[in-house]
């Protein structure tokens, strides 16, 4: 859908040139400032928007990357997406004319930001983009239906919202949707790829049924249930279809290899062919499908930032005297003044002298191009400060004692000392509570865990301890204090009236439990185990993402298909809770295992079965009592699962 | 176990050099060419054995890797390990002395080939090598088992045959299971790296399940069961390892949801850590180690070969006058015929081109050293032979009709007209074969196919469409021959008698729906993707080994442990088959699913459900209602699958 974007702005075309100013040593006005800021902060975060290089444009674009604007822009997408909790089927009703209001205040935000971006880039850009027209008729669509789902409303006529499911769509096609878009475009084309595998699977199931047909219908077999087993060829491919998933895994087989241990060989070569090669075979596929449009991607992507570098360059160069073409100190400084306002004058240095590394004056262009990665990389400016006490009480903080207090904190035995104390907590935590010296207990090891933090910050320089970048101080400090307060306010509630409320003391069981996290900082190997992890989230987020506007879409559906088909009664004394509120269940396996919560009757439930569905164990159970329509949102599980696996991969 | 083998071994020392006699122009004589023979071939085949190099030692050693040996050898491990059964418990019952007997037989096999081997290789090294060790020990450690288990036999009394759990073993450890070790290696080596992961991993289960038990413990949940839900720690612990499985996905916390939705965070949550994050990092670990690993192995084995190379290059090189040592062409040949007696003239001829590329009849070292991987490279003689039919009845074979049968034959809507025939073919399959006019159907497709295999006979060269690289043809050929016979076999049967034997008919359908996967060959890109999977047919193979030495120690201790502790009846009346002869599994799930002949009752049941353990859905149900040492079996599972998928990745 936004393929043309990068692919049409890589390359921008002669006319766009026309602003920039040839090189030579006149003075550099504030407008070619501003434009080399856009073609820098571009290149710094690859954006390929081909904007108008007029002045006035400029401006409006420097305007439009604002980060409140991002911001604003973010925040009313949620805020449309979660309009679902709103609407019927509701978790929280709300009359209908308080959510159509807010979906009117974000689509005009949208269209605000729309029209804010038309400004920036030429007109027949703008027509010529996918992602413009597609949020264009999105917002249409919507209008429309709002306009009619009002009118059928107030004439107290049945209507449907339909254009709820074109939400998430919004979420791909704005702007700062780039990496979304990106991971759509990896896996669309590595669709083909998948599809001849996809068939070939397909084949080898259609003719492993009929093989099941042929040797299996006419033998009489029961299934437990006492129903016929394997005589119709659509259930059986459906029945195989899931075997592949292994979630009906014994039970599919042991009608025929109850008769005979020979009927075994089937499902044994079944389960080898189309669970394990095949879907390693996909695996494959898709990884190496997925990993080479990613190295293509990322190739464009660098070259397009050099191309940006480049005209950044030429619109600041000046000529040196019968020598190549330069970029004065004065000028860079400014340029990086601007495209980075929040750097300090030491750190600006450091980056000069790394791209004037022969102390010239001035730079050439191979030395300018490198300018976006450099403002990328993030310098830690490590002071050494004194401590504060230092300087307040130095005769007491400089004394005997106190300087062995430090040496103590210090030594990797205070570390041991305390993840055993953790250990010991964690037992404690795991006995009962209503002994009193059990809960009397979690004082003691509160106030140590408080001491612990105390002492640190006596040696410690506060500044230094909280730095951006100590997770697990910042995270032991919340964590520790968080329990001190809940802890506080358990007792206060218990000693004022003997009640103890139920969900504070949920925080404080799950505040205690937190803190135990801490003994894996302690051992090398686990800290970067998880500090990779950390690491990856960002490439995670993006596939979260991905998977929200799958998951947004079938909730879509599937509420306006299945609202109310199921029901789930808290009082189980009701005889409707028997079978879900539904007579077509009564006996089924869906209500034996007390499923009926698993429903589509608000967006919650629905994401969480949808989340149920792609943990692929009893998705037939849930799926077959329902309605055959929500064949299709099993049918995705097992490839979101496999997708899944490879984006984790990919991003490892 | 056996890392010495490859790593001394690639390194020979300088003693083993005195065999060696030095160049010159002195005649060869056959020794010298037994032994550069010997350097070849074990170059060629990637062994890594140290022999000794006296002329003696170099006739055994050749004589040692006979075909017909190897062939005996792996013959010999097959009965030995085939033997379980007929042991007790038995599949098929033989009396203890014959299954005795036939195990002494097979020590005496192993025992002489370690003779033969301990002649070829000098003393100290055979001593050294912990592969030797392994095999001396297991022979001593079962032929010790024998005189135990046959005494106590003897004198009635109960003993357990525990050396069987040691067969495996000798299948790794012997000279040819190369392959087998350095998988085994490669895993091995793998393994501290997954550790770490594996105790974050058990970390992180053993926090959430703490958490989940301060949560929940409290608030009288009850199971569908209508047992105590999540009070236990061991009993969660258990559970939640269950759910990283997937095994009892939304069953776990139905409960839990039922009483607020809230909980199902907590659930999610640790879907989304230990399921799918913590699973693709092992994933990640054990492919990148894995691939590390490989790799390593891979460049040893190349430097091995070309010091192999080098040496048989010494042994037969002669010095030119003042210049680099060479080895003629006549020299040469008398080796290549030595290693390959099998291999053309011109093949031979073809090869020499190859090495001595400026026609100078003699080459250097480093034209010799190519030769191993010139001999692996299969050559195709492809001779253009002149139909037989052609010489035999030229005037026929040439006329005008038997042309246009030619070009109609080989054109390409013969191919879509016979796929199209062959889908008809599948609808008929499908249909009730009862109906008198699709079961004669049949013989009209049957002769349509032997009408297309003699057609393509007729205009193809026989040899050439018999060709080894022919699969499809063969395929083609022997399904529908064997279909043909088998139809007549049925059908003579039942127009005998009128009775038609179910197991004939089970061959016929096979057969018939065999014909079908004919299909894929027609289109380019399915073709690709089988034959790749052929291709790595021998990796997989490999790993098929490795699976079969954990399953054989499985199955070995689960049959001691579990022998006729799970009964299964063919009667269904009788009252014992509802709880599988076992009262303690009254009322289970285990029984009421009739997983009966899920047992270890005999070695085909035992691999049959250590199959099913792995496939992993239903694995808790399986083990929960058997006994806990089974667990272990169970907690394997999961890592053999991970293990099998990155199997079948690395392989393609």
């Amino acid at each position: 859908m936004s393929e043309p974007e990068e692919k049409s702005e890589n390359i921008p075309d002669a006319s766009a040139g026309k602003g920039v100013p040839n090189g030579g040593n006149s003075a550099k006005t504030q407008e070619d400032f501003d434009l080399a800021t856009i073609y820098v902060s571009d290149a710094q975060y690859n954006r390929n928007i081909y904007f108008d290089t007029s002045p006035q444009a400029v401006r409006l674009y420097l305007l439009y990357n604002h980060w409140v604007f991002k911001v604003l822009l973010y925040f009313f997408i949620l805020v449309n997406l979660s309009l679902a909790v709103f609407e019927e089927p509701a978790l929280v009703s709300l009359p209908t004319w308080a959510t159509m209001l807010v979906e009117l205040l974000c689509l005009l935000v949208f269209s605000v930001r729309l029209a804010h971006y038309a400004k920036v880039i030429p007109r027949d850009k703008f027509w010529k983009d996918p992602k413009n027209i597609c949020i264009i008729v999105v917002l249409l669509l919507t209008l429309t239906d709002m306009i009619i789902y009002g009118g059928l409303k107030a004439a107290n006529c049945y209507s449907v919202r339909w254009s709820r499911v074109l939400r998430p769509l919004l979420l791909i096609n704005v702007t700062e949707g780039r990496q979304l878009r990106r991971a759509f475009r990896s896996i669309r084309n590595a669709l083909p790829e998948i599809s001849y595998v996809f068939v070939l699977f397909i084949f080898s199931v259609l003719i492993f049924s009929l093989m099941a047909l042929k040797l299996l219908s006419k033998r009489d077999l029961k299934t437990i249930e006492g129903t016929p087993y394997f005589t119709n060829y659509l259930e059986i491919v459906f029945e195989l279809y899931v075997l592949v998933t292994t979630a009906n895994s014994p039970d599919v087989m042991m009608p025929a290899y109850n008769k005979s241990s020979v009927f075994a060989i089937f499902f044994i070569l079944y389960i080898l062919i189309n669970t394990y090669i095949f879907m390693s075979v996909f695996l494959a596929v898709v990884f190496n499908n997925y990993k080479k449009y990613l190295k293509e991607e990322i190739q464009q992507l660098v070259r397009a930032k050099r191309h940006k570098m480049a005209r950044a360059f030429g619109v600041l160069q000046e000529q040196k005297e019968g020598g190549q073409p330069v970029v004065s100190h004065e000028n860079w400084n400014k340029l990086v003044r601007q495209v980075r306002p929040d750097i300090s004058n030491a750190h600006k240095e450091l980056l000069w002298r790394v791209c004037d590394d022969d102390n010239q004056g001035f730079i050439g262009k191979v030395a300018f191009v490198q300018l976006a990665d450099l403002l990328n990389i993030e310098v830690i400016t490590l002071k050494s400060r004194p401590h504060p006490l230092e300087s307040l009480i130095p005769n007491l903080y400089q004394s005997g004692p106190s300087r062995l207090l430090c040496r103590v904190v210090q030594h990797r035995g205070f570390v041991i000392a305390f993840d055993l104390i953790i250990l010991v907590n964690a037992v404690f935590i795991g006995l009962d509570e209503e002994n009193p010296l059990i809960s009397n207990s979690e004082w003691f090891f509160l106030a140590i865990y408080v001491l612990e933090i105390l002492l640190k910050l006596y040696v410690f320089e506060p500044r230094a301890f909280f730095s951006k970048h100590s997770f697990w101080n910042w995270f032991d400090t919340i964590v520790v204090f968080a329990a001190l307060i809940a802890t506080i306010i358990n007792s206060a509630l218990k000693s004022s009236g003997g009640y103890t409320s139920r969900q504070v003391l949920d925080i404080v069981f799950v505040l205690r439990v937190l803190r135990l996290i801490r003994v894996v900082d302690c051992i090398e190997r686990f800290r970067a185990i998880i500090n990779t992890l950390i690491r990856i989230g960002p490439a995670i987020l993006t596939f979260g993402q991905l998977i929200l506007v799958v998951y947004y879409i079938f909730a879509m559906v599937g509420m306006e298909l299945f609202k109310n088909k199921v029901k789930f009664y808290e009082d189980l004394s009701n005889p409707e809770s028997t079978y879900c509120g539904n007579p077509l269940l009564k006996g089924s396996t869906f209500a034996q295992l007390s499923y009926c919560k698993n429903n589509f009757n608000n967006v919650v439930s629905s994401f969480i079965l949808l989340l149920e569905l792609t943990v692929v164990n009893q998705w037939h159970d849930i799926l077959l009592h329902k309605h055959p329509p929500m064949l299709t949102a099993g049918c995705c599980s097992p490839f979101q699962q496999e997708s899944l696996i490879i984006f984790n991969f990919v991003s490892i």
